[in-house]
């Protein structure tokens, strides 16, 4: 999957600093840099917004002011417009997956614009969208705030770019996947110690008893580093109370 | 897709009311009713959690506020833990949407686990789950807001859910499409108008210059009522400046 630059994010008069500062630390969190203000009621720079950034301003997010939402999509290509509640207007409307792939298909520079905490956009800033991009939200409870609607789409983008490479698939466990030869040698030496216990009552259970210990333990998938682990506690155990002396685990 | 119980969401040490408030208020857009609180710092219930739930607290969703984390979750079958560092920890590590596929693979009360603002869940906490969720975040800014990761995670879960019926695929525009011979219509009225214009110059070049024009229309698949409104605007154009009278539309 190729890189492609992130689109904008562009904030439609927004009310609250914090708001803005919260969007700019969830744009770079998932590797979006392009954030425009269109006509910020509180004017710029914003103290609350630097405090709500936790760094992103000022080291990563760079921030641009427009007068009008024309002036701010000036160079765009592409534009997608968020929205809770259906505008009547012949545009597609899109998931967020569906806007991804629809803003992964466009070579030019791309935007998505959220409105402002009030009301959400205008009609007549839809207007100027190729695409609507909506939420499954809960009908009863529509109304996401500003900078949740700005992560959940940001999160979005990131996955599709294949962020995340820190971990994946699995933990950085503690070592590889144990051998049938390690599983197996670790329930013949626990059903062994049990065998010694008398656990096996009556004897004509055995079978079944070691059965379903057996189908209970290797659901857990150990590795060969639990396997060690498990057998020293096995050993303890058989060697009554107090009487342990293994050495301590690596 | 049928709907399930959606799972519990749990903030362990959770520092601030308003994050708490904030996670409440994207739990309920998203369908998620049951929050519960570890050790919350500051107590419990908390008035700026009140404040940045916009209701969700009180009108969706329930609170409950445990000592500890084994009481918490006593009562799951199956937990996940959030988070964006590797533990040395022998789980399975899932994005949001494999962590949404587990969580409706299990019958059980389910439950993800996300860490206090301070430092995340501590290795304990995420030894008590059974699986890690980890979202693709940029490794230079990797700490997402408390509220934000909750809000990325009950996205997922309300796209899993078939929830957003409000709206989908389009918005509820003017009309349904226009047919071809809607088109060519418009199109024969609009080149038989600038004909008279006497726009077509050179003459051998009208074939050209009309394949260009309904090209460059087609594309917007307009709707029956759009191909009547641009019709409206062709004879309102070639009647001349001032002439117009022309209906208003409905």
């Amino acid at each position: 999957m190729a890189l492609q630059q992130a689109p904008a994010i562009l904030l439609h008069t927004p009310q609250l600093g914090e708001n803005i500062g919260a969007a700019a630390r969830v744009m770079l969190n998932f590797g979006l840099t392009d954030l425009r203000l269109v006509s910020p009621r509180d004017g710029w720079p914003s103290a609350s917004a630097e405090a709500m950034s936790a760094g992103a301003l000022g080291s990563g997010v760079e921030v641009s002011v427009f007068a009008t939402l024309e002036a701010a999509i000036a160079d765009l290509t592409f534009a997608v417009a968020t929205t809770a509640r259906p505008r009547g207007m012949e545009k597609p409307v899109m998931d967020a997956v569906g806007a991804l792939e629809a803003l992964r298909g466009h070579d030019g520079r791309c935007g998505v614009l959220f409105g402002g905490e009030k009301s959400g956009l205008p009609n007549e800033a839809v207007a100027l969208c190729d695409a609507i991009l909506t939420y499954p939200v809960n009908p009863g409870f529509a109304s996401l705030n500003l900078a949740q609607a700005v992560g959940v789409f940001c999160h979005q983008w990131g996955a599709g770019e294949g962020l995340g490479g820190r971990f994946a698939g699995k933990d950085e466990g503690v070592g590889a996947p144990a051998s049938r030869e390690d599983v197996i040698g670790l329930f013949e030496h626990f059903e062994s110690e049990l065998e010694r216990a008398g656990y096996f009552y009556p004897p004509e259970k055995t079978p079944v008893m070691i059965n379903n210990l057996r189908n209970a333990l290797i659901r857990a998938q150990w590795t060969q580093q639990e396997v060690q682990t498990f057998r020293g506690a096995i050993k303890a155990l058989s060697l009554g109370r107090g009487k342990a002396r293994v050495k301590p685990e690596a």
